[in-house]
């Protein structure tokens, strides 16, 4: 089995409201420069996964509403590696289209699926890890789930419990656990028996198809009568009709955590799914008064521990604050402490009643 | 006499540096709509004075620099209405050269000169004090000067100290105070014979510029010299060359301080000379939690004592924050704490030195 049969799906259907403002309906979190490196994460992502597969196999599934932003951030894309769902309805309808689309085309296929936002550090030991990933899923039937080495006791990840060990790093998985309470977290770091669920997949496309026939069929059987369509010109019209019919479910509740061939790959580069602005702050490099600048010019006096996320040439000015989020949209600006960006989906609710949807 | 030798002139040269980045060199706070009531201060300045002069009356000095902000704001204004300072000199050349180019075309004028960037209130109780100031100095030598019941012991302001009654409610000057401290200022307000000075004058322009030939012949001598260009096409070019040979300084510390026949009318409108943010905040409307709004949607959540200077239609969500100006100009946002607003000056400074003339 050669590379020409590895694939890669990029899941960019995310809409970002944790980073409203700086994230927006119009150009959600992955589509932005949030590092300030030059590169979207969404760019990020694809860049990272080009060492492993053909860039031809790369697919992009997005929202409709987005594909103009896709085409512009990787205009390497044919316009056949772009998927555009006419609906949201979490990973696993997203999943099983991109599944049958590429089976379709190789029914030998092996797939990484990736979430668009994450960010990855140490992308030597990532490649290194996928690669061996790869090789796993093509030799046996098996569901790969890539689990983080946990650095801290985070309350807002899910975690795998790892079982018998099979192959190197890889191991069955023993149970899913999402989001643990404070406690719990640090039961789960200390017996290192737990690592991060990445959301991150490696499998055969036939693989994943068979488990999705068994615990989602009401999923599969609306894919099953596209049968013949995918990767013809008919596909769009198939999925604008069908598509919007799939139940929204994710593919760990539907699949991941039922499935009994489902194993996860131990992994230990740098990881964050960057779901917060906290998240951003402790990923991102900081200047010497602990603030961290994003795209934006700062003048800081007596105030630390900010983020300042900020368009363009602006310059920030700031005096005596401690521990906040700073971020300016043009249109919006959002002045909130760290510790309350919990808050921030109320704020958009509220914005959302006083002035409909102009600052969406 | 009647009201026909009646003229104004608003001084409108000042830069506003304390409201940066809000008010910018480009845009001087009495250009801004700052209590968004949809006229800027010097529009609300010459709207105030139209009751009391004829409108070809009303002359604006300014920074040539700011002409076109001028005839875009008062379009009823005739060209040779606008004098246009070449270079900025304080006060007291500023009034020369009004004096004279008044005295000119109207020997027996008088003239009240006002400052375009302050908020008067109870502006019934202001015609009617100007006018009866008027009368005052029409009927005597008097350099008149506009003194406000003091409401507050105000650390910012120079106060004057009335001596014997004349008429009215006008009196000798007896002494100038100029910023005292706090417990000078509490004894001065109790004592019921201080006065803020309002930098508001009344006065014929013969008794002013005779004044100035007593305590600053250096600055008339420079105005003697252009005898009959006054008026005509010559005085611009006579000003370009010889303005700016004048030394810098304030009409108060030139002849005010000094000449015996100084008088001040004991006002009680509303007056503020909106120096500072503080001062802003204090004199605006304010909502139910106690911030102020400028010209933006504010949603703010765990706040209250802020001043909201933003420009348009931008939405400004906030938490956790009491007593801050947040004040944003597009290309720079500022953040401080009210109390902390004498260091703006600093940071105007520093963000020169990091970034030239950009952001000032």
């Amino acid at each position: 089995m050669t590379d020409n049969h590895r694939y890669c799906v990029i899941m960019c259907g995310g809409i970002g409201s944790r980073f409203w403002p700086y994230s927006r309906s119009s150009r959600p979190k992955q589509f932005i420069d949030f590092l300030g490196t030059g590169r979207s994460l969404l760019q990020m992502s694809f860049d990272r996964i080009l060492p492993l597969v053909p860039k031809e196999h790369i697919i992009i599934v997005t929202n409709e509403q987005h594909a103009p932003l896709v085409r512009e951030q990787l205009p390497e894309l044919d316009e056949s590696q772009i998927l555009l769902e006419p609906a949201r309805r979490n990973t696993a309808p997203c999943i099983a289209w991109a599944m049958y689309h590429i089976a379709a085309k190789d029914p030998q296929a092996s797939v990484i699926v990736a979430p668009s936002d994450s960010l990855i550090t140490r992308e030597n030991i990532f490649i290194e890890s996928i690669k061996k990933g790869f090789e796993f899923v093509e030799s046996n039937d098996a569901l790969l789930t890539l689990g983080i080495k946990p650095t801290r006791p985070e309350t807002g990840y899910g975690y795998i419990q790892i079982g018998s060990k099979t192959d190197g790093d890889i191991y069955a998985v023993k149970t899913f656990t999402e989001k643990p309470r404070r406690e719990l977290a640090e039961v789960f770091v200390e017996s290192g028996e737990f690592f991060w669920n990445s959301g991150i997949f490696i499998w055969k496309a036939s693989t994943i198809i068979d488990a999705m026939k068994t615990y989602v069929p009401d999923v599969t059987n609306i894919f099953d009568k596209g049968e013949g369509v995918y990767g013809t010109e008919a596909e769009r019209k198939f999925i604008a009709e069908h598509f919007p019919g799939c139940m929204s479910i994710s593919i760990d509740f539907a699949v991941m955590e039922k499935a009994t061939n489902v194993y996860v790959e131990c992994v230990s580069f740098g990881w964050s799914d960057l779901g917060t602005w906290s998240a951003l702050y402790d990923n991102s490099p900081k200047n010497r008064d602990a603030n961290v600048t994003q795209n934006c010019n700062v003048l800081s006096y007596n105030s630390s521990g900010n983020i300042f996320a900020v368009n363009g040439e602006k310059l920030v000015v700031v005096d005596g604050l401690a521990d906040y989020i700073v971020a300016d949209a043009g249109d919006v600006l959002l002045i909130c402490p760290k510790a309350e960006e919990q808050r921030i989906k109320q704020m958009v609710n509220d914005a959302h009643l006083a002035f409909g949807e102009k600052y969406l």
